[in-house]
């Protein structure tokens, strides 16, 4: 096992009709004026944000409103937002939506208190934040772990480049509302591609080059299982309130850091394949991590077939028949059957994108920064792999 | 499932040497004169006390120093080091030890800064603490999950009455520092002894009366299975910093709230019933709860077989043979097995306590304030119900 830190000081409020609480959170955290942010129509016409509204009216908050965020959140919206803040005299952020409207807000919070001139350059490498605005969610999605997590991802749409920014402080919300009944309406295509964000968060830390401490594999794959089991429920079930609840809180504990505790930096290669794909195709992010997760694996699972196999057995639960290597490869197949169950793609044709050799070059040039960087930790992917992996994922 | 709050402030700095992190640790926290409190000499002799010395002096931090309490830690102490964090003008807590010294540090915590006269009036049920001093631990013992969880047990070492009080934002640790090495030269007895207790922290939520979320059920059971595990390899292999690393980990992760998150309050009379017995015998607290759980479990196990039958099947791995009341009843056998395998009690005669009816009849009276309350949210157990326990347990 790794040294590690686990720092996870986000107030979860969990359960039916929590989102009334909304106010009185935000009071807590000595919130004067807030900056409530939203995605689209939805949060609107579900009566969501009213909701929301009277509760910061009830608890003596004023506030002021920013929609318009869309999947794969926008920079210029960002911008936007730290205007916002700065003329209204804004000291909270209220999310109130999904992953894309937390990292948004997150983005928010560190450009209108972190020090730089631009925002972008935290996301880019060349500054740290110095502060944040306070953030809090009401979150309306399980998917993106980021009502727990320190990640916030924009993207910047004049150059479809889409990055990161982790903050161990800084980036974690001070209280996370999760309501799974908001979750009920959510279309079947959003609900599967959260499912397999939440899945693959976890897988992302299971497969790491590091010694593993079997309290987190064990957590991680009862994690994993639980999730795959509702993910399928919720197919036939849309509105299975105990089946969003596993889901919603799967999603959290997925991206908390605790099914990676001990096990070092994991992989996360999927994911940079991925971002390359809905960064520049404004693909789903959960269908772009499936699209090329069965590849990657198969690319990279001679690394150590041995924890292949355990995926195979313990979670997808296949009996242990054939040599190491067989049940790699079977526990690799039906993971992608339990993806493609839920109607997502294994392959970017399958995501609607048919690539020529020449794209497919470019995609692998923009991941590997030029050829400046590896991905992967289970298996460091130089550009020549990661355009292996994108051909076997046409 | 049950609408749920979870609140893990707690930054967790695990692994090899961490402690040398404290003066760096305590400093974000902007502590400038610190009381390190500690128990007896294993901490000083190891070197370990002067490691933390030279880490606060490294930060330039200045601290004062209160050692000696006990398991099961007493009142009188705590009333010493309040007095002596007020003469010294103390603003940060620094515990070096396990459950006991974080629960006086705590105490100590409450008694300086919470409003009331008595520090002991929050243990009582007569107060709410409305501030207390910022505590930060250097965990030395992997049993009592004080340092993630909102708890702190005092004995009132001359009426013999020992209390919890519990405050969800108050009674957490800013920090862990969580080094398993530290825990390498534990003895025998008290390695078990906190196995125990780290199972049983888990148990009490695992049997709760109300509808439970299975992504937390399995949780649970994969923790169960690890300290399981791990704590007999302990037995066997007591100097193992895999193994020790598993069980600090399970201490804190089965009393946080992650093995209850969504499934009510939990059961907790096992507690109750041994909280007496170390109370008034001053038997280690690990122990107190393997001589009476056994016996709670055949009494209370008819609410509800299946959930006993579960634990047989997915932590005990049973086979799934019999009718569930069999196997529920087998269940509860292998558990007392595996604590008697352990080295602990399964009774109270084995814990070296003969009581006489008349004695246990005390037992029942104290833990049931005299019949005015019930314990236990899986089956509540009036004063009858204890005595009835107790007696089993002979």
């Amino acid at each position: 096992m790794v040294n590690f830190e686990y720092y996870t000081p986000t107030r979860v409020v969990f359960g039916k009709g929590v989102e009334e609480k909304v106010g009185s959170l935000v009071k807590e955290q000595n919130g004067k004026k807030v900056l409530v942010h939203y995605g689209g129509q939805s949060a609107k016409k579900s009566g969501l944000l009213d909701r929301v509204f009277a509760s910061l009216k009830e608890a003596g908050i004023e506030y002021v409103e920013l929609g318009g965020v869309v999947p794969n959140p926008h920079l210029s919206l960002v911008y936007q937002g730290i205007e916002l803040c700065k003329k209204e005299g804004v000291d909270f952020l209220l999310a109130v939506g999904g992953g894309s409207v937390i990292d948004s807000s997150k983005a928010i919070a560190y450009g209108v208190l972190g020090g730089a001139d631009d925002v972008w350059d935290y996301y880019d490498g060349k500054a740290t934040a110095q502060a944040a605005l306070p953030v809090g969610a009401v979150l309306t999605i399980a998917a993106a772990g980021s009502e727990m997590s320190n990640s916030s991802v924009i993207t910047n749409e004049k150059t479809l480049i889409k990055k990161g920014y982790n903050h161990d402080i800084l980036g974690r919300c001070r209280f996370a509302v999760m309501n799974p009944e908001l979750t009920l309406t959510l279309p079947e295509y959003q609900t599967a591609c959260g499912c397999a964000d939440i899945v693959m968060h976890t897988l992302e830390r299971y497969f790491t080059a590091d010694t593993t401490m079997e309290i987190t594999d064990s957590i991680a794959e009862a994690l994993l299982r639980t999730t795959m089991e509702n993910a399928r429920t919720l197919t036939r079930e849309p509105q299975n309130y105990n089946a969003r609840a596993e889901i919603m809180w799967a999603g959290s504990l997925s991206h908390n850091g605790l099914t990676g505790a001990g096990g070092g930096r994991g992989d996360w290669a999927t994911h940079q394949l991925g971002h390359e794909l809905s960064g520049l195709f404004d693909l789903a992010h959960g269908a772009a991590l499936t699209a090329v997760w069965g590849s990657w694996a198969r690319y990279v699972y001679k690394q150590n077939p041995a924890r292949f196999a355990r995926l195979a057995l313990n979670v997808l639960e296949l009996p242990a028949e054939g040599s190491v290597e067989e049940l790699a490869l079977a526990g690799i197949e039906e993971m992608e059957n339990f993806f493609w169950g839920l109607d997502l793609p294994i392959s970017m044709s399958e995501a609607g994108l048919n690539l020529d050799d020449e794209k497919i070059h470019e995609l692998a040039v923009r991941c590997s920064f030029d050829g400046k960087r590896t991905v992967g930790g289970f298996k460091p992917l130089a550009q020549q792999d990661m355009e292996a992996i994108y051909k076997m994922a046409k």
